[in-house]
């Protein structure tokens, strides 16, 4: 285990904007969500902090507890949080034009929660099968999460495009490049958000699809 | 963060008799809830101790992560939570008669567990708008797992009478007080719930609702 | 506390296969709720995640707070819990052959489950009433969340054969054999294993059931 943490002792840190990115769009997608029920302000801002933080606060506060989490601590998080659901609220109607974006920050993020999720498991001490499984709920918590509190069945469990098997795979290519090649965390990282993003992008162009058990 | 935390050193504790009566108030919410749906014995224990304990039990064990809470080191949580359940089963189809004294009790657990979030999350090193979060999760928490768990769609989603937003202002009103104004813990914490409950009183008497967005 | 602690010190611990095939049994159960519904291997492989591993997180991430649990640092849970869906899986329809082992290794898990949960609480310093509640959530928890996540009405608060009943039994009579008897915790254990089983086999052949209220 300490050699595996050694490998991660290059200072592997998401750049700040890009992490933010990816909590801002998880964000929003709740805040849309709770538009689309005919929510009021109440419930879209607690969707889009369900599943703006959500996959984090599970990985923090039930798998390592490690203290107050940096969501909290860090205020950067919340603001991105507030952010998306104004701009939830102010886009209304017409967030659909943006429905392209929305789909290529959260790719972005769902690679880059996978690797963080990962790299903070190894960090605190846990074995590898068990850093894939925190990786995993870091990237796809919040969006269950949001099902959830939304009555909705989680889409994730059913027949549908490839989301829960691509930051699955980010999170063994992370593991992979970091304790077996070796690499840098950093360069790890950006291995594994390249090709989390590639995959969810061809993915959703021929309509990749897992089938039913 | 220092200077937050000594104007804090006050020694603030919300009286115990009050805080378990918002307990005790919580938690019967629970077990009506349960008793309405024709759970048995063991729902109506179950939904009392998610309602009464659950937004405690978020505070303390998902964002604070401060080792085993005093709801469960402090015997009389409990106690209060299975007091309810027996009142909730004893009253049975009467408890209508109770209903006012029930929200009453609730309007002032609202704004005392708002307080108690803000504070203890202040104590523990987080920054104000994260503190404020956690004051609110701690005020309306358990309502939103006991809905959960009915399978009900968070009823505070919803538009409907301010309940979210008066605890809210809570947390900011306590924040301002302490804060900014230098308080002392106590006399912000009942200048708090003295705001929250009026405010919670003339909503229902008044029925002021939020609207979709 | 310290004489709880002392009762406690004949270093009691579930012999681990019989931990393991509990796990295995619950994480089975959950992967056979999603095979039921048409999941594909996603929801699969969650939902005997939550079924196998949610009670015991629940236990040690949100009640004990005491650091990364057992559950992801020992790899022999998610190894159960992987082996339980791949199980799922390849018996697919062909499961109910095997339905009687499963509610016999389910109901072996349950009383182990509830002995485990009181232990680590009293170890962790939680009086009598707290480690009963840990110990039950400890043993229902899985199941729950398994409802949950499937949006099921949770089966255990509705009238029904005894099952949290059992569970409270089991914990209460661990309680009493170390606390109040001074055995050593794994004659305890025994002895509320033997109990809860026993007890649970004849809930199911005479169909013993509770009231609602």
């Amino acid at each position: 285990m300490s050699s595996t943490a050694t490998a991660l002792s290059g200072g592997f840190a998401l750049p700040v904007l890009f992490d933010l990115g990816a909590t801002f769009a998880f964000a929003l997608s709740g805040a849309l969500a709770a538009i689309k029920r005919h929510y009021d302000i109440v419930g879209v801002l607690a969707l889009a902090l369900v599943t703006g933080l959500g996959g984090g606060l599970i990985r923090d506060g039930l798998f390592l507890d490690v203290g107050p989490t940096p969501l909290l601590t860090n205020s950067r998080y919340l603001e991105a949080v507030v952010l998306a659901a104004v701009c939830g609220v102010v886009l209304g109607g017409r967030i659909h034009r943006f429905a392209r974006l929305i789909v290529i920050v959260d790719a972005l993020g769902l690679g880059a929660y996978a690797a963080f999720g990962v790299q903070k498991s190894l960090l605190a001490g846990l074995a590898p099968p068990a850093a894939i499984l925190v990786g995993l709920v870091n990237a796809v918590g919040g969006g269950v999460l949001r099902d959830l509190l939304c009555r909705e069945e989680p889409l994730l469990f059913k027949p549908g495009q490839f989301y829960f098997l691509i930051a699955l795979a980010g999170a063994v290519v992370f593991l992979f490049c970091t304790v077996t090649l070796g690499w840098s965390a950093n360069v790890s990282a950006i291995a594994t958000v390249t090709l989390t993003f590639v995959t969810r992008m061809l993915t959703i162009a021929f309509n990749w699809r897992t089938a039913p058990v």
